[in-house]
């Protein structure tokens, strides 16, 4: 099972990405929650202390570990290296779930992703492997890095809007995207609804059943933003939306 | 004057690029604003229509353009344009501020930025030229790709922040980078300030004369993010604490 979560920056993918690894912790055997988008932190989202994510190793740093195990000298773009030791050296763990993060602050200077891309690619195949692992993907609004090959290993790739124009815009372009890469099914959630009046414009952008849910403003979580993670303790609107949420997707995959 | 806007994505970056657009555009002969974001859309945050915003060319397409004008065969990475004839075909105009955007939408598997990134670079050298001119430049939280060069002719990074751990994680490092780039100034926007509680834990965490402002939430630019631009009529708190931050920038450079 594997979901990638996309959005306009600040919709609350973060968010949504946290709760959902949370709920996979309790129906599949291992989650794996990884920040594919700079600006994400799955980890502090559900409450890990910052002094342990600070040491928590970016993916796109084992280029050398991964040049000697293919006996060096090797090419990394073409690289299928071998992801299983990697993920126990790389994570952070809270029960059954491993964090991993794929990037790491950048050098002022330094223009290429190309690197981190290959690299983004060749671990989602990898990850593919494991039938019994559920994975979450937190995305940027940015998928097009994403192979064909790699796109067509998502299950779901989940949109998260909130009631702004500019969220659904890029909703939209995500929405091509993914059909035009192979994405088997594009789903989109509604974050941040105050109003039946917000509800409707969502309705009124998507089809009905392209859409998988609504989750309503909570001013708890706004509040929990500035000190703890969103998903650290579930609980409330949150957490009932999301069930919903996380028992359709389990419908949409097995079903 | 040349002003880049960063932050994470979310925090207002696009409601705070446009509304100094408008600013600068009483104080300056000339206004370029730069979406350099694929998430922001500055043409519709001052209330562009959107039929008109669709044919706006993005300036990453100019690459046969700019290959015939080098005379053919030259390599794109290494010219100089001329970009005085570009912004003329490649904006829309809104009395003296000129609307221009850097990136279009992505063909799915198309990994690389690099030319996008490079053109960038070459835009802003260029833009620098016209010292009657302002240039607000919406970027992402990602400023990595500029390099030293173009990061030195910035004359303020401003970085908006919203009252959240990350949004602040996210400043932290764009100042880090920032300073290594060798941008000369860089300073703090608390944006959506809801009380003095979430004003202080900005305050909590940057120097006292690094904030130029705080913008309180508002409701209403909530509500217009629904269907019209959030700075298309400018009233009420945000301009209000705009105009102070304008006032400030100008100082800043002049003074």
């Amino acid at each position: 099972m594997k979901i990638a979560i996309s959005g306009k920056g600040g919709v609350g993918k973060t968010t949504v990405s946290a709760t959902l690894a949370k709920l996979f912790a309790d129906s599949h055997k291992k989650v794996f929650a990884v920040d594919a988008d700079p600006d994400a932190c799955l980890a502090a989202a559900v409450g890990i202390p910052e002094e342990q994510i600070k040491g928590l190793k970016p993916l796109v740093d084992l280029k050398e570990l991964v040049d000697k195990k293919s006996g060096g000298g090797g090419s990394f773009f073409s690289l299928n290296p071998d992801v299983d030791d990697i993920l126990n050296e790389y994570s952070l763990k809270l029960d059954n779930i491993w964090f991993l993060r794929m990037g790491g602050i950048k050098q002022g200077g330094s223009a290429c992703y190309c690197r981190e891309n290959s690299f983004l690619n060749a671990l989602m195949s990898g990850l593919l492997w494991d039938k019994e692992s559920a994975v979450i993907l937190d995305m940027g609004a940015g998928i097009e890095h994403l192979t064909r090959g790699t796109a067509r290993s998502v299950d779901v790739m989940l949109v998260v809007i909130e009631p702004s124009r500019n969220s659904v815009n890029t909703a939209t372009l995500v929405k091509e995207l993914a059909d035009e890469l192979g994405i088997q099914k594009v789903k989109f959630i509604g974050n941040k609804i105050r109003n039946e009046k917000e509800r409707q414009f969502i309705e009124k952008h998507f089809a009905k059943d392209e859409i998988l849910g609504f989750i309503p403003f909570d001013d708890e979580i706004w509040e929990s933003s500035m000190e703890n993670g969103p998903a650290a303790n579930l609980g409330g609107a949150l957490l009932g939306s999301m069930k919903e949420i996380h028992q359709k997707l389990l419908q949409e995959v097995d079903g």
